[in-house]
């Protein structure tokens, strides 16, 4: 695989955790995540598209008007990539930084997703 | 799983990979990985005991007399751990240096590990 179609993945990831509309909201997960993708960082451990949906609105509800940026461009072999990650709000501070560890399907969405937290600067 | 035993765990992982007799490298993976593990580099996508133990082999014959050391404390929540490690020459300068993300089977060996490079400073 790519490191650009790599690229445009963790970018549509992106939007998936940004996406305000519920319906659309889904099917940007549909297009990045495998059905049965699973989802684990320190605080949630989800899997499959309803859960993942439900999981985004809740740190949606959790932090409105905040945003999550790529941080660090992303860094893949095989079907492997990790990115680091900003949740950055309305002025474009940052109040989370994390690293994402993405595993590829055979079709190409994310199978799972292992996130951890860094400290922010 | 206490972030003391994944501690441990990768500490029997290096152990894992400086081990320089077969047989007792063997006995080493077997108790840190499942039989049919995955590791996943930049240059390498091996699973299995047997496979696992020659790319063990054929690193170190690269890097006689260097050893791998933990770089930055594990970082573990649920069955998830990453951790950076150094390969440093009998000197003890760090030659490289990389992120493995290791996920734990049921049976608390891991069950996958998936590394990337980073850049030696």
């Amino acid at each position: 695989m790519s490191t650009s179609t790599h690229a445009a993945l963790v970018e549509s990831y992106l939007e998936m955790w940004n996406e305000a509309d519920t319906a659309a909201r889904r099917r940007v997960i549909e297009s990045v995540m495998t059905p049965d993708a699973s989802y684990v960082d320190p605080m949630a451990e989800v899997s499959g598209t309803d859960a993942i949906g439900e999981l985004i609105s809740a740190v949606q509800g959790q932090f409105p008007g905040h945003r999550f940026e790529l941080h660090t461009p992303p860094d893949a072999h095989h079907d492997s990539v990790r990115f680091r990650w900003a949740l950055v709000d309305d002025g474009g501070a940052p109040v989370a930084i994390g690293l994402d560890v993405a595993e590829r399907a055979a079709d190409g969405r994310m199978r799972s997703v292992t996130g951890f937290l860094d400290p922010v600067a």
